[in-house]
């Protein structure tokens, strides 16, 4: 058994980590901290998980808690992480950190997109981005994986495929995404009050989406090839989900048995992966770590749509947190995730 | 006061006129008819109407029952009302017809997209498209008015001020649409279940939605520019609300306070619309004949986003088509539309 | 036209209050007060309303800008109007209170479910309780009113007409309550977070919520006998409606067809109830004054079931206080407010 | 590994016993029949679960498909079991029947209740009540275990108890329920579509719910007292969650900390239960097979109120029928049934 830890267990996708574990054959929780809810339960912050954690409390943060664990999941808002893992990670086996912080290479592109300056860019180049379909030879064995952003997500499954086999120009690239409200954390704000969210389709972060220059970052370092991506996320009455629909210049003539074919090909021994020629709904993934895709040409304006469906919580955060912490610490990459969906 | 008739009243567009029109000062119900429901009583089939309707019941249509009235409102399936209206125009004052039949100019068109013949090609082009932003003079006194769909109207919305400026290139243009679960009708459809709706958000009708050439003749007819559209529609989990994000190319360099000016420049003299900096929500606009609306130039990628949100069955139909129906009988345009959405 | 105020008009209660006056041929807006939003844009903080109130902004409270209105709402957050209104009313020429502050008569039993001392009992008495269809003729010309809470309303309209013709036992009557979430209030709280409410219903204020003794008092003051409420809110993911199940013992034998009559013939003059064998649906009263009823007897357990479903931010609050103001300023009761329901 | 069949697979009961078994340890699946879909690829019905099944599809329902399976799963239209179970029953192990075909014990309560005569009343008798909790002793080998109703189970949790105790009357029991959309099954309906649920509550079956002889008749056979049942159901705007909040007249004081003392006591042992003072809500029960509980006593009316929450997919018909089928075959009752809540 793998001893682990989660710092910043008492926000979404914390609590998502501790239902995963509480599935996991291979994972045992030591520590779960949360700085707001320190010695609260578990229980009682969350009910939906008291008949696995009747008697659990969260704890508050401190280096002796997580001393020799093999791996810890960093589950903080943005901007914290970047404090407190260099004092830990030389005492830990593994860290994957669900935060932004150390998922941009270039300091300057998280100073220009996060309008503040990086506190540990030292560390930036030693840590993995943890996109196991992209990137799942530099992730095994990893100590230090960044693992990406729900929104970029499905935007890199979506459009990898495409940018990478040249089928469509890599810049002007858009994607226009709809997400469920648990992406914007636990803490009640004015945007996601049930009135504010619910009958309702809002957009949001027209142009400045912090998670933009992550999916390029990813595309181009993927493809080699340049990219610039417009992305227009929208805010949907429903708790989880997400779904990508890209658009994509065609360099060349294809029609959509020839995109479907490729998406097909790309995904084909991916177990966590459904291509079809229907489009994907988010509710196809509910509490799974699974992702639908599918793909269209239109030769009417000679563009290629392509879309991806998850879970944010799952595929788009802790799924995707649990599926790297199985490739890093060395045991089979599907352990302990669910690949069937509630429905409905 | 004028006689009003609706052909087609049980149905989602024909309640929402039956609730304007008893609001309406100077428009009296004289019949509604629905064929499935005849002899039901208004009140049984939308209980919401139960105060204002008390005793009346739908009809079943006879063209005696209308012969003679001032206006009607064709609110049938699509495909229904290229039988009546050719029966009953000549017998009547005017005819809104909320319906798909006689909005396409060209019959060529309407088989490639409808997928069968027209039965009545002669009529299309004695019909006016009822938008009446772009079309206003037309639609006054006209007899016969073809009311604009739903999806077209946010999307035209949206792109007409920056196609007719030249500020983006006219072709191939991509509208990503967001749309409640109204506007499929009445009827239960696998799709509409509240199981396969609610806590889902699912892309429909890829490349072939017909609302496209709808699009592409209103732009082109306002413009003079040949125009392409992709148009990509997404049902969400709420009862009402079209929100259209658009995306053309820019033709020359701009900013998004121009933008934004050209469209208050646009729509400064239209009582029905907000323009705002703040990205638009469905919300804002329920139960109202009001359209807001924003834009952004995005210098990254070359890009204008535009983007227009409505009530899909008032601003999108059923409010539009009473906004014809002033202007054909010669009324203020404005009467008996509420402005104000109801929130939350 | 009358000179109209509202104080804490940044709520929903008072947004729907300025939506209602919007559309109210007899009343005129003067000011509108809002402590933490004053100098906003009543556009900025609800562009649902930015077609009607396009300039306006949200004022600071003073005496003098309401000094000699004809009529002042207060939409305050309870426990507030108590320290405001022994100021104002005798400048003013009628208030209706939205809040709970001035509803119950016995200052001891605001003690007691409030867990406080009444600032102001003196005034207690000078109020009249503001529901319409128990209480009309004390409302006309009233200069002080304490609108109905939106619970204790539906509440009271199912049980009024079975406790006062002694169809049912006064006491050990039990309502089941499911309210929306604006009742809830505009600043967010983690209760009514989407997170918290999508896909939930969930119990709460069991035995202490403060509209029982409310509804006590009304009942007993309307029927002359002493009754006793056991009252279970439930919070369901809709964001308005109100639907009161409520329990009563028969204290003879009745057939369900005669509680009908009873209920019938009890609201047949009111302009704003629909009685029907139908059960009611909180839906059919969206955005109206419309309250539906319906009624069974159950011989096998001598219990009759009553049931009320209304719009909380309609009936339950601010076109009850539009009622109210209609009312006591001499205007024919429905001036200004909508009968039909918004459906879908 | 047992063989496991499952008739009517293609209804969401039956989705869900296929979510379930493809992650079940020690059931292996060897044939899902669905009339309606034969031939229908699984995951083209539902996509949720093609990572799970991607090739297998409904068969057809054939006497040979299940003989000699050791389990079949009947997961049918109310009505068809007992025309099929006849013929099946001595060639499989056990059988588990998910609709309400042999729950009632006596013919002629079905022939009151359902308006028809039972087609097969003999068998009525070689029918265990799948309620573990209550009848654990019965299921354990049982060859026929009819499975309990959702809106049953949720009840009976509730009330038995405090029927059993004599804490509270045994007749005159008042059950108000709120449900999820999901009871009502995949084929569309009038009352089950989006525009239909969304933003309302409906209550439904007034005094005629089938579910409310198989309340009183597990309530009397497990305390041995005489029960009467009001039962109420309203169904609301969400998927899956049952929410009972029970009502009966305590036969002697009682406060609230005893009345939680005793349902900590009687579900001590359970460990798909948790009793807590803080009210459950349906959404704490999300996907898992949990119940969450709470009491109240009321001094002011003499009443103990009672509420208790589940998954009425999961606790409610597909979980509480594998927990009947681990019982029957002889394996831990609690394998393959998650009991962690998907929240949000």
């Amino acid at each position: 058994m793998k001893k682990i830890g989660i710092i910043g267990a008492s926000g979404y996708t914390g609590a998502e980590l501790l239902r995963l574990i509480a599935m996991h054959p291979e994972f045992e929780l030591k520590v779960a901290t949360g700085e707001t809810k320190a010695g609260t339960a578990i229980r009682d912050l969350y009910p939906s998980l008291a008949a696995c954690y009747p008697t659990e409390n969260f704890a508050s943060f401190n280096p002796s808690n997580i001393d020799g664990l093999d791996l810890v999941f960093c589950a903080l808002p943005h901007g914290i992480s970047q404090s407190i893992i260099p004092a830990i990670h030389s005492s830990v086996g593994h860290i994957v950190d669900l935060g932004s912080d150390f998922r941009l290479q270039d300091p300057s592109l998280y100073n220009e997109w996060y309008a503040t300056e990086h506190s540990c860019p030292e560390l930036l180049s030693e840590f993995v981005y943890g996109l196991p379909e992209l990137f799942r030879s530099e992730i095994r064995k990893a100590p230090l994986i960044a693992a990406t952003g729900c929104n970029a997500a499905a935007s890199i499954f979506a459009l990898a495929p495409f940018v990478k086999s040249e089928a469509i120009e890599s810049k002007g690239l858009i994607v226009d995404l709809i997400t469920g409200v648990s992406g914007a954390g636990r803490p009640p704000k004015e945007m996601t009050t049930f009135c504010a969210v619910g009958e309702n389709i809002s957009p949001y972060g027209l142009l400045t989406h912090r998670h933009t220059p992550e999916i390029e970052q990813a595309l181009t370092t993927y493809s080699g090839y340049p990219t610039s991506v417009l992305f227009t996320p929208h805010l949907a009455p429903m708790n989880r989900g997400i779904i990508a629909t890209c658009y994509g210049r065609a360099k060349h003539e294809i029609t959509t048995d020839e995109a479907l074919h490729q998406l097909h090909s790309f995904y084909a021994d991916e177990p966590f992966f459904v291509v079809d020629e229907r489009p994907p709904s988010t509710k196809f993934t509910l509490g799974s770590n699974t992702v639908h895709l599918t793909a269209r040409a239109d030769v009417r304006t000679g563009m290629i749509i392509m879309i991806a469906a998850l879970d944010n919580l799952m595929k788009g955060a802790s799924g995707m947190a649990i599926q790297n912490a199985n490739l890093a610490t060395g045991i089979e990459e599907t352990t302990g995730l669910p690949i069937a969906g509630l429905y409905p």
